[in-house]
């Protein structure tokens, strides 16, 4: 069934509720690059295009232009839906296609921010067939974090910024994914379900041939002991406290 | 000045006010990993032996040893006189010697477990001549992280955990270091000052010849609001809330 959820920043967006649907972990990356005044912003695996439609009013009046890419035709056709829907043609851009292709289909070197929610798990040697659109887009049967750098720092500016969200589990392997594709961590959030919790997500900002240094910042806590989402949540999602 | 201080654990430690005292991080570091029977503990840069002086009652009764190494005369000094006044000649050795020496002074492979709280500070160009014993203890002058992975790795079985404590700031070359000598990170510990505040101590456990995948554990927070201490960090220092 298709849905049409509110964003709550004046967009709205059509999902597939068979499909994938977008989660915290796509809102906390929207919310985590500082957006600056002319960023050409690529966001790869944009599924049902949340990034770029979250993101997309902080960038309004700053002339900053988004394109995301996506694989599987059916959520590149419901971004596509939701951008025409929220009248974002002239600033979103939604294109079907390979992210291991993106040098083809898209000028290489000419974005300032790529952003990416890739698939977290590593494929294994199970998956094989006919794969749902859920497994594509959370195991790594179409795409590694290695082919993420690779194509990530291609598409990138020099100086350009890549911002990512992953699981806590596999930052060692990021670091060293990206450090190969000459892009530097410089920010990096761990966010964790309440205080007295493990982190189940990470958010990375790293910089193509940035100097070696990285900030890490104040903890990402969502959950209060009560169970209530954080201020920082509520502000993040746009609600206000009851 | 030489002053003795209580580690309100049952050891006494003597320490030099003109010198490197220890701080926050030893005692992080020291209650960081799991004794198991039988350990033997080589803790690098030992300083005035903070780190096994602190570890060393929940190692009793099951057969737990330590080594401290220490570069600087009077500091291992210090840390032999802690031990004798202690009566722990027989858990705790302390040597003096050049950690990059170490397989040279003592059998490598040997260990189960490495400690080590290096210098955090990369030496720079500006750092010459006669430099004071806290200016080793915090600058790369003696010892650099890539020496620290390399001889760590080197003392260790193979199986064994180094544990060590570092300015997040530099936990890219952290991982980057460990992993280029087979040592897999596993446990890792951001330290908050507050719950609003950046990270500003790292704690990391890796594994020479450990599989990939790291487990992030809940943050570590100092303070509360009202700048008590919270209730880990009073357990940690042994100390109960008035």
């Amino acid at each position: 069934m298709i849905r049409c959820d509110d964003l709550l920043n004046g967009n709205f967006i059509f999902q597939d509720t068979e499909g994938f649907l977008f989660g915290m972990d796509a809102v906390l990356l929207a919310h985590f690059p500082v957006l600056r005044r002319g960023d050409e912003v690529l966001d790869l695996c944009t599924g049902n295009g949340a990034v770029p439609l979250i993101m997309e009013p902080a960038g309004r009046g700053k002339g900053v232009h988004f394109t995301g890419i996506e694989i599987q035709k059916p959520a590149a056709a419901l971004a596509q839906k939701s951008v025409d829907y929220n009248g974002l043609g002239e600033s979103i851009r939604i294109m079907e296609g390979d992210v291991r292709e993106a040098a083809r289909l898209l000028p290489a070197a000419s974005f300032s921010l790529v952003t990416v929610n890739p698939p977290y798990m590593k494929s294994g040697h199970g998956l094989r067939g006919d794969l749902s659109s859920r497994t594509i887009a959370r195991h790594e049967v179409c795409l590694t974090l290695a082919d993420v750098a690779l194509e990530g720092s291609r598409m990138l500016k020099m100086n350009g910024r890549l911002a990512m969200v992953h699981r806590p589990e596999r930052l060692t392997e990021i670091f060293a994914e990206l450090s190969a594709n000459h892009l530097e961590p410089k920010r990096m959030r761990l966010v964790y379900p309440a205080a007295d919790r493990e982190p189940n997500l990470v958010l990375i900002e790293a910089v193509k041939g940035g100097r070696p240094g990285l900030r890490c910042e104040p903890p990402l806590i969502v959950y209060r002991e009560d169970r209530s989402y954080t201020k920082e949540l509520l502000d993040i999602y746009g609600m206000t406290e009851d």
